[in-house]
C-alpha cells in the first residue's frame, strides 16, 4: 500500500466561523486534492486571531504533508495571515520585487491610485515562494518547512481557483509521489438505506482494502461511492467496473444511474431517445415536479407543459376527472390519481402523462388518509402505472419525496414498460 | 462585558471530506449559536476514522465550552461516531426504550419492514442524554463530561436543523448564561446591495456600537440584519424598534416584510384578506412560481391552480394567446406575457393571473433577445402590469430571480393597485 500525501484545508475570516458567508473554498479546493490523489484528512475554519492561526498551524503540521491556508491576505488591518506565518516560520516580512511590480501594473491598467496598504501586499514573508497571481493584488505564497508545504491563498474564490488551477496543483504533483484515486457513484431510488446495505452486505464486507464503500442517502434516493486507491488508474478503473458488475445484479431495479446523472436528465433521456412528449397534472407537488424536470437546459424537446390543479373543480374542468369519482373516492384515491393522468395525456396531448395527488401536509389530514398519504401515476399510450405512498409528517419533505418517487415511476415505465 | 461561550462545530463523514457533498451544517449552525450568544471558535471536518474523531474531540475539549457534531449516525458501516464517542467517553453502548419505540413506531407508520441495523439505532452510548429525534430515526444525543457539552446529531441537514431549533437551541440557552441578543430581519427586494447600502449609509454609520447590521444578499432580495447585544431584553426590543422606524421611510417601497417572512407568505396573505383567488401561467420558470406558491401550508385557500405552457400551442390552446401575436412577436414579449395573464384568469376562472414567459439560457438567445430577456405580467380584474427582466447567464438564478420578481410584483399590484 503505497503511503497517502495527507493534506489539511483551513479557512482563515471572521466572516466564515461565524455563518455570515458560505465557505465553497474548502470544498473545491478538497475534490481537486482528492483528484490528485491528496487525501484532505482535516478541514478547519479559524477567525482572524493571530493566536487561533498559529495553534491550529502547529496541529495541522503534526498531521499532515501539506497545509493550504486560504484567506486573510486581503490590504486591511483585519488581515494577518501574512504577519502570523512570520511569526509561526520565525522570519521577517519582506517587500517583493516581481510582487510590487505585478500590483503596481495592477493599479496603473485600472488608472486607480495606489496606496501604502496596496504596496503592502507585495510583502511576503522572507522564506516565501513568490506565487504570482494573475487574477487579483493578493500574491499566493509556497513554503516548505520541516518536511511539510504550506501554501497560502487569498479567499476570494475566483482568485483561489485560478492560482491552484494553474500554480498550486501542478507544483503539488511535481513534489509528491501522489497516489492514484479513483471513485465510481451509484446512484439508486426508492430504497432505504439500512435494507440496500442489507442487500449488498456480503459484497461490502468482500471489498479489497484499497476500495472503500460510503452511503451518501439524500430524499429518498441513496448514492453509493466507491473510492479506489492504487497506482495503476487504468488498473483502478478495471477494478471499480468490475465491483459495480458484481454489485448490480442485487440492485439494479434500484439503480438510475451513475456518477453526476440525476433522475430528472435520466427521464429526460429516455422521453428523447424514445422520441415521446410529457405532460403533468400536479396536486399536492404543485408545480415541484415539473420545475425539477425543467431545471434540466433543453427539456422544452420532450416536456410539452402541465397543469397544477390545486382546487377539485379544475381536476374536473381541465384534467376531466369526473366529480361522482371525486365525490365517491376523494382526490386522494387510485381512481382519482388515474383519471389525472390519462386526462392530462388528453388535454395536452402528450405521448405520456404522470400525476400526484396527495396530502403534503401539515393540515387536511384523516384518520383513514393521514398527512404523507399520496399517490402517484404514469400513463402511457399502452398502460398506467399507479402507487401508493406513505410518508411522513413534513410538507416539504413529502413534496420533494413524491417528485423523486414520481420520476422513478416514470423511469421504470418507461424502462421495462412495466405497470 | 459577559464571558463567551465558546463553540466548536464539527461535521464527520469522509463524503465531506472529499468534497463530495456541500457542507452547509456548519454555517447553519454557526449562525444559530451567534444568535443566542454562543462563539463559535472553530469550525472542522474530520472523516469516518476513529481516531481522526478522537483526536479532534480531546483539542476541541481545551478550546470549547460547547463541541457540536453532525454525521456518521447512520446505520450502515462506515457510521461510527457512536461507538466512537463510547470510546472517547469510556462507556458502553446501550439499547435505549424510547429510541427503539420511536424507530418502531417510524416504520409501523410506513408498513416496513425493520431490520437489525434500524434497531441497532436505539443503541446510544451509557451517559448520553437521549435527545427525541421526531424527523427521522437517527437519535439526538446530549453529554456532560470534564466540564464540557457534547451534542451530536445526524448529518442531514434537515434531521439537524429540526432537532437544533427545538431541542438543542433551547437547552443550551438554558445550561448556559448567554447574554441577551436580539435581532431583527428587515427583508428587502428588487433594489441591489450596494444601492441600498448608499442610500442607508448615513443610518449605518450613526447605528450605536451594540448594534451591527449585516447584509445578506439572495436571488433578488438583500436581507438587513440588525443585531443588538446586551442585558435587557425589552430595551433592545425597543432600541431595535426605533433604528427600524427611522430606516423604514428611506426603503418602504423595498420592504415587503420583517424576521421570517416570505414573499410566498406575503402575497399569500395578501390574497386572503382581499379574498381573491390565484391562477399562474408559466412558461420559462417551469412551474416553479407554482412551487413557491404552494410552498406555503395553507394555499390551497386562495391558489386554485397553474398552466405550465412550455410549448407554444398550448399558450395558444389552454391561454388562449393569438397564434398572430406568437408569430409576429413571440412568445417573450409584452402582448404575449398580457395575453398569458389574462388567459390564466380566464381559463381557471381566477380573480387574479401571473404570467412569465423568457428566455432562461443556456440555449435559445438571439441578438435582440439574449439569454436572460424575460417578461412577467399579472392580471387583476382592473389592470395588467407587465415588466421586463433582462437577467444573466445562468437558468437556475434566472428561474429563482423571476420568481421572485414576478412574486413582488404581484404584491406591488395588490397592495397599492398600481399598474
Amino acid at each position: 500500500m503505497i503511503n497517502t500525501i495527507r493534506a489539511e484545508v483551513i479557512t482563515i475570516g471572521d466572516e466564515i466561523l461565524f455563518g455570515q458567508i458560505t465557505d465553497t473554498n474548502t470544498q473545491w479546493i478538497s475534490t481537486e486534492l482528492t483528484n490528485i490523489g491528496i487525501r484532505t484528512v482535516r478541514k478547519s475554519s479559524v477567525g482572524d486571531q493571530a493566536d487561533a492561526i498559529l495553534e491550529i498551524l502547529r496541529e495541522a503540521h503534526q498531521r499532515a504533508d501539506v497545509i493550504i491556508l486560504t484567506g486573510g491576505l486581503g490590504p486591511t488591518k483585519d488581515d494577518i495571515t501574512k504577519k502570523t506565518l512570520c511569526t509561526y516560520f520565525g522570519v521577517e516580512l519582506v517587500r517583493n520585487a516581481d510582487a510590487l511590480a505585478l500590483v503596481t501594473s495592477f493599479f496603473e491598467k485600472r488608472g486607480r491610485e495606489m496606496t501604502d496598504l496596496n504596496r503592502g501586499q507585495a510583502d511576503l514573508p522572507a522564506n516565501a515562494v513568490y506565487i504570482q497571481n494573475d487574477w487579483g493584488t493578493a500574491p499566493g505564497m509556497w513554503f516548505e518547512h520541516n518536511q511539510c508545504v504550506y501554501v497560502s491563498l487569498p479567499g476570494v474564490p475566483f482568485e483561489m481557483k485560478q492560482l491552484m488551477t494553474n500554480r498550486i496543483l501542478p507544483r503539488l504533483r511535481q513534489h509528491f509521489e501522489t497516489p492514484v484515486i479513483k471513485h465510481k457513484m451509484i446512484r439508486t431510488v426508492g430504497i432505504g438505506e439500512s435494507f440496500l446495505a442489507e442487500r449488498i452486505e456480503a459484497w461490502e464486507d468482500a471489498l479489497p482494502a484499497h476500495i472503500k464503500l460510503a452511503y451518501l442517502p439524500h430524499f429518498g434516493q441513496v448514492r453509493l461511492r466507491l473510492t479506489a486507491t492504487g497506482t495503476d488508474e487504468s488498473a483502478l478503473d478495471r477494478e471499480l467496473a468490475e465491483q459495480v458488475a458484481i454489485v448490480m445484479p442485487l440492485i439494479d431495479k434500484h439503480v438510475f444511474g451513475f456518477d453526476n446523472d440525476e433522475l430528472e436528465t435520466v427521464v429526460g433521456q429516455l422521453l428523447k431517445t424514445k422520441n415521446l412528449t410529457l405532460g403533468i397534472a400536479e396536486s399536492c407537488t404543485g408545480g415541484y415536479v415539473s420545475s425539477r424536470i425543467t431545471s434540466v437546459p433543453g427539456s422544452s424537446a420532450y416536456f410539452l407543459g402541465s397543469i397544477v390543479s390545486y382546487a377539485n373543480e379544475l381536476k374536473v374542468k381541465q384534467l376531466g376527472v369526473s366529480p361522482d369519482t371525486l365525490a365517491r373516492h376523494g382526490a386522494v384515491s387510485e381512481e382519482t390519481i388515474r383519471q389525472m393522468a390519462e386526462g392530462v395525456r388528453r388535454t395536452l396531448g402528450t405521448d405520456v402523462g404522470i400525476a400526484t395527488s396527495g396530502i403534503a401536509g401539515p393540515d387536511g389530514g384523516t384518520p383513514d388518509k393521514p398527512v404523507g398519504t399520496i399517490w402517484i401515476a404514469v400513463a402511457t399510450p399502452e398502460r398506467i402505472a399507479t402507487r401508493l405512498l406513505k410518508l411522513g409528517q413534513y410538507r416539504d419533505q413529502n413534496i420533494q419525496i413524491t417528485t423523486t418517487y414520481v420520476l422513478n415511476l416514470l423511469r421504470e415505465v418507461l424502462k421495462w414498460n412495466t405497470d
